[in-house]
């Protein structure tokens, strides 16, 4: 929330490059004990812990939209943090076998079902209690409303590339829902409790690796990336 | 939130009728010591408690966009608890008028001016820190999320007439905001803050009332409503 | 917190009789798929859920100070709830294995190791995020304050038979300490979330189940109650 | 909350010196606009909005416990904060005059009346929202706890010089009570909340001044601020 916020490859030159400078106050150390390709993937994973712990989860029906590495972490903090019911929705069927080892209850490909009314059966018309929306994608963003409990909260991560359409009367006026924009992270209360669920071994951050390249086939990985069927690529140095 | 619920006049009949039944679970008492115009309209103003307080509003500043009867009272709620700088935003002058009496310390009609750049002007380019959107007007709304400060919070209580496209990613996302859904009130909360305010007198809910008609003139009373140009217009029986 | 709060078997009489009369609107039914046994230990578990989720729980380092049936079931649903660390403080041998069941990560007999020593031994000197204090004891409860974290949250669940000294400065007012006292339950929110870790089967409540006996020899049952070695214990009819 | 905290006059030397080197990351910049007298006392009135801000204030019926400088302030952000009723008990008459000023609705001196049967009275004996303990003496923390309402909130910011006994069952457990210890003020929270108090004039923070005297009578100072009859004491330079 800060009004000058730089972000790195964003605002300011990104860390492809050789050496980087960063203002000591924002680094953070990593201890030894962390396998170095856990430590290369920490920084999304800090996105999926700011949107997932930003309201209750424990005992929470939670539907994750978009089952890229972030909205994967989401199913598996939600899994670890006591939900009840947890639905990932995402059209690629890689990422659905990952979400299911995440511990989804129900992985829904909305190519195939509709994922609103899958969600609905499920929960006896009420709806979920969490929606948690990486995606960005504005059919998906919807979808994510009509399938929300009255009093629901959403928490927005997915970034649309252009303008949404939402039916605010029926979807967030009468339901009472609470919506979050999130973005980053908190400073520094996300990176204590990123630590911790890395110390604590709870959950497996590199189930969402799928592949392990060396550095030199970097543009492979990008090619791959592109393709879409993958979870996280690591390049490894010798 | 109620998966059932049955509002007078729109779930079913209204309040028009001479007899109307209501179970005795949600019926509220009035004191006698309450001015029965003030009784006639504390319903709605029990939408302006609910929504204001929906969060932290003492030392916040906040935009009020939209000044029915509904929005005249957010204003003055607003100002007796603490608000730091108001901004009433409406396009009827009547109505510009009334939030200067209740408080506002800057009314801005959006036909004349950009409410989104006189506010950021105010506020040193920062925004708001609470939204209280009571128009339903699309581009008030969009408005509304222009002028909010990274890291606010939009109270959405006006009823749009149709789908709204909003700039998810900028106004929402990265801003870190967070919207509230409003809708009626919460029971039996509101009703014992709405009490309490009508008890303690630092508000007056009838600066509100712009008209007084004998029940006869129930046409007449209609008319002036759809002009716009009123508050609330109180019938009276002999 | 109602004013005219009156508990069965304290305010008045208890359900020890034949048959008993309540009010239809504080009746709950349980599922004709939840276990007997089960059914009939779900009051005091509505006790813990209630205390455990009164505050942020999910990777929180917990200190569940005196471990009877309550303070058991606390362990468990801050396990399935992605609590880090958490201590289980309890003089009673059996109880503190049935802890260990539950996933508790520490157990601590005060007994014999001085509990706000090794809590700070193993959080680095900083102490505990969560106190869960089940036991009602006066020492007890001043050792929870004295592993409390500052900022941290102490949820009173136990309840103290005269007056206890405490060291507000130090404990409560340099630390920044929230403290909660949590009595009964939140109608009907807590019997929702209830409902839901039940149908979950993420927690089996029957661990904390010691000894299932006839009805017929209730008499034994209080007796083993007394000695305070055991958990639940169970009366069945044929 | 921090675990280094050093307070100046407390963990180190204090503000009396001719120079004093503090971090540049914790300076505040007073504005120009800023009287200097104002300018002096800000560091306790900082104190006084940590308290009264840290939970719900606006339409709260609210005791302030001890009527020092932080204590009239307490009950001036109330007031302009919307509280709905305002008690400040105070043994000292002049105190009490000047909490009459900055809006107390009711002023009690413990000394005369018992304060609880007081509250209890005008609160139609359910008890107040709010507390805001600013007093540290014991027999007064405990008269705040009776004072207290089934599901309400108590701030400490007195610090009690000895051990406090407390009946936790019947003032804390059973009324379902929030505690909260309020020690500093949040960084920098806080501080720009004391600045748009101070810059929207809605506080005359002055009133609580009752003695201004050059630096040279410093000692004369000292003792009038030992009698107790007095409120803020500002040294001037020529």
């Amino acid at each position: 929330m800060c009004q000058n916020v730089q972000i790195l490859g964003v605002d300011r030159d990104g860390a492809f490059a050789q050496y980087i400078a960063i203002p000591e106050s924002v680094a953070w150390k990593t201890g030894k004990e962390i396998d170095h390709s856990v430590a290369s993937i920490q920084e999304p994973f800090g996105n999926a812990v700011h949107a997932t712990f930003a309201g209750e989860i424990a005992d929470m029906t939670v539907a994750v939209i978009g089952c890229g590495p972030i909205g994967l972490w989401a199913v598996g903090l939600s899994r670890i943090s006591g939900s009840s019911t947890i639905f990932a929705i995402e059209p690629n069927h890689q990422r659905l076998d990952i979400a299911t080892k995440m511990g989804a209850d129900y992985v829904i490909n909305p190519c195939e079902v509709d994922p609103v009314q899958k969600v609905l059966d499920v929960t006896e018309g009420l709806g979920v209690d969490v929606v948690l929306e990486m995606s960005g994608n504005p059919q998906a963003i919807r979808q994510g409303f009509k399938m929300l409990r009255s009093g629901g909260r959403v928490s927005l991560l997915g970034i649309p590339s252009r303008m949404v359409e939402l039916d605010l009367a029926n979807d967030i006026i009468f339901k009472g829902a609470t919506v979050l924009g999130i973005s980053g992270r908190r400073i520094f209360d996300t990176w204590y409790r990123t630590r911790r669920i890395l110390e604590g071994g709870q959950l497996d951050l590199k189930q969402v690796i799928t592949h392990t390249l060396p550095f030199e086939r970097i543009h492979d990985a990008m090619e791959i990336m592109k393709s879409g069927d993958c979870g996280k690529i690591v390049l490894t140095f010798d």
